[in-house]
């Protein structure tokens, strides 16, 4: 079947792809010409108990992460406080702006997580291992609904046999994250009061600029129109001091254009030291922090996606502060791997033993994502003596985890099919409405596939954020 | 509200459009790459009566179009045989096929109209006034249905005001054309017996090569797949002899590759002769006409859409032949202009009279649509005299149409924004399913809006085929 794209091209592909905005900005960029985006031509096979303990834990997860943004006994403070000095360009800016905040007085008190929990499929067991966090600007919501529907589309169109006939005897999940994540940020702003209740609040996407992600984005906004009659601006960093006005006497934000009360920052931006280019960026952070809208993130909920935060939650002691249940706990901990720090804790002593003596069985990470920084197995030794051991603790020693490599599926980027082994890591997403005292709302929100090309250590690295893929379960 | 457009540039249309295909394929064409489609940046503000009267008759026209291309007595046939001679190198063309047709044996009865009837309003009298009746290949329906989403989601989302209100106090109508063709074409193959019951037929698409419109195309073959359950394939017109197989003992049409049963041919090729650059391409559309698919138009349906017989129905006994009815022709008549032969008639004496006299009230177009090849008001006398005058009656004299320019719209066309008035052309489809006794189904199907720049002509030949543009009722 893969021949019959081959002989015609992917065409029936790229015009589903581009009739329905599965579609990235090129790099050469014009604001009116879109470029189908990276995608993998079927559903890579997931085992259905992997993909339903995924589903099944997110809520979990949201709470844990709900919990900790909280902030309960000063505990996330007390760790970003120790963490901030280790990452000074980043983690400590945001730090120091959320301790200015709150100087200022903070005075909206609920937060909006939209979350993403990321797993790799463990080969030996089948069992989901979580990799990261995130906790802002988690991304291809939009895009994932789009290419369940386009793999489903084209299954039933006949297009993976050569006989017309539909391949899989099943529908193709489709991830209903364009919605759910839509619902979730409807949600949050349901909740904001407005200065003139007869006027509705808007939201503000906060994005940035030369953004190519931008029809995954806009799926969210006009799903926020169309489904929920909210309306919604984009918006840089670097132009909510001319664009938008914090009223002093109650912190409310307005769009100076229209004069529209902004009830709801949604951050598709602002998770790298590099989109905050001026001094003025992070004054314009830090406006969105004091002011009444809802943040989706505020800064303490970003602050707990830190890899820190994640090594640290390992402690079954430190977790059980966060989650005291055990059902919970007994969905949560298996999808754990091993963390260690490389400090002088006795479980740092630990890991910089295992760093030097099995690197070949683990990753280092730096706190911060951020794509390309991560050392891979016999890499690790010498990058630890290239850096000075003051910085090590800004690193974490992870177990490295083993997925079964997909052989048969495709990648389709820009004319060009590769078929290559790929590895995927699934993305479950989740919205969580909070308080300091209290959830209000805990949604898992659908689901992201990811995957990469197998080669060039286990982190693909070179094929950049990989492509995006849709799921069919076994 | 212009001037917010300008000063961000059109983005928020353009991630629209983008993310829902409201696109073309750019001159430098790339099958990856997809640009914004020209539209206007508001709906176009129309007589509520003129648009009313325009939907009520279509299903008229329809039915009368049908009981022409069943060509009882054989009328269509004897228009069309002295017709050949003026267009030799595609009507004739056409009709000699037809003939040849005949006498291989057309095996299939069932003829599927898909029409669109195009109309400009007088500004006079907002009276609707026909332009001409397209018998195949019409297109934009798919487009129209995205480009009335688009304004009413620009309007609600409040775009169109600085205060970020809704301007238009209604929703904006949205043609429903995108899912009402694939409707008709669905009628049509629900009407197909397949040689093997247990296999459904599919729908061939004939297309051009290097068509610049496939998303306006690729919505119908969704909506046939995800609404219907119906496939189909796309094909030019020139690999129908590699591509599929007529079965010679029933003349039924087989896709090679797959083998499945193709029961409707839907030509969006074929409408002009450069469309056929090889005998091979002739053979091969005589090849769909004897195959037992349902061909949506077969070639009298085709052939009935010639200015020639637009003109004749001019004639109150003509009419009456195909259209007794008299509330029909109540609704019909009135959307006619004078159009006049040019040929030794007594009506051609009177339209060889005007074209002279007062040209300046009339266009002169050849019998085939073509864009750029009418002739307006003081060109015409020079034009006439310029060719013989046995050419002469591949012309009709069409009284002309004087629409009202709409000043306040904007055209989008690239990143460009045009602020100059523009012209529209109201198109109403129709699908009607027929055989040589019977309509089975007649339906009116949609609407679209194409509006031009008002320069350079009453045609706006320069503007090419001008933009999509929606409606909004007065």
């Amino acid at each position: 079947m893969i021949n019959t794209f081959r002989s015609k091209g992917p065409q029936k592909i790229f015009h589903w792809a581009l009739s329905n905005g599965l579609a990235m900005y090129p790099t050469n960029f014009k604001p009116e010409l879109a470029t189908v985006a990276p995608i993998t031509l079927f559903p890579t096979p997931l085992p259905e108990t992997a993909f339903q303990d995924a589903i099944d834990v997110q809520t979990v997860y949201n709470a844990l992460y709900a919990n900790i943004a909280q902030n309960k006994n000063g505990w996330l403070a007390e760790e970003t406080e120790k963490l901030a000095s280790s990452d000074p360009d980043f983690t400590g800016r945001l730090w120091s702006l959320y301790k200015r905040a709150k100087q200022h007085g903070i005075c909206q008190n609920l937060s909006l997580g939209v979350f993403r929990s990321d797993y790799l499929i463990n080969a030996d067991d089948n069992q989901i291992k979580q990799v990261e966090f995130n906790t802002v600007s988690v991304s291809f919501g939009g895009l994932s609904t789009k290419v369940g529907e386009l793999h489903d589309y084209l299954n039933k169109s006949g297009s993976y046999t050569d006989n017309g006939d539909a391949f899989y005897d099943q529908d193709i999940p489709i991830s209903q994250s364009a919605e759910l994540l839509a619902d979730g940020l409807a949600e949050a702003i349901g909740q904001y009061q407005s200065a003139d209740t007869n006027k509705k609040p808007i939201v503000a996407f906060i994005v940035q600029n030369g953004e190519r992600n931008v029809f995954d984005q806009s799926v969210l906004s006009i799903n926020l129109l169309t489904k929920h009659n909210i309306k919604s601006v984009r918006l840089t960093i670097h132009e909510i001091h001319s664009a938008t006005r914090l009223d002093s006497n109650n912190n409310r934000l307005f769009l100076k254009s229209s004069g529209q009360e902004i009830g709801l920052v949604y951050f598709r931006a602002g998770y790298s030291p590099s989109d905050f280019v001026s001094e003025q960026d992070w004054e314009n952070r830090l406006t969105l922090e004091v002011s009444y809208a809802i943040k989706a993130p505020n800064l303490l909920t970003q602050l707990s996606g830190t890899k820190k935060i994640q090594q640290l939650l390992t402690n079954p002691t430190t977790l059980r502060k966060f989650l005291p249940n055990d059902d919970s706990l007994s969905l949560l901990v298996p999808t754990f791997v091993k963390i260690y720090p490389l400090d002088f804790s006795e479980l740092g002593e630990v890991g910089r033993k295992l760093a030097f003596e099995e690197p070949e069985n683990f990753v280092l990470k730096p706190q911060r994502e951020g794509g390309g920084n991560n050392i891979y197995k016999k890499d690790i030794p010498g990058f630890l003596e290239s850096i000075g051991q003051d910085e090590w603790n800004a690193y974490i020693l992870m177990e490295l985890i083993n997925p079964k490599p997909t052989e048969e599926n495709v990648v389709i980027k820009g004319q060009e099919l590769f078929s290559v082994p790929i590895s995927s890591e699934l993305g479950i997403f989740g919205t969580v409405l909070f308080d300091e005292d209290k959830i209000y709302s805990n949604n898992q929100a659908g689901w992201l596939l990811r995957s990469k090309f197998n080669t060039s250590n286990e982190g693909g690295v070179a094929a950049g954020f990989g492509c995006v893929d849709s799921i069919i379960l076994y």
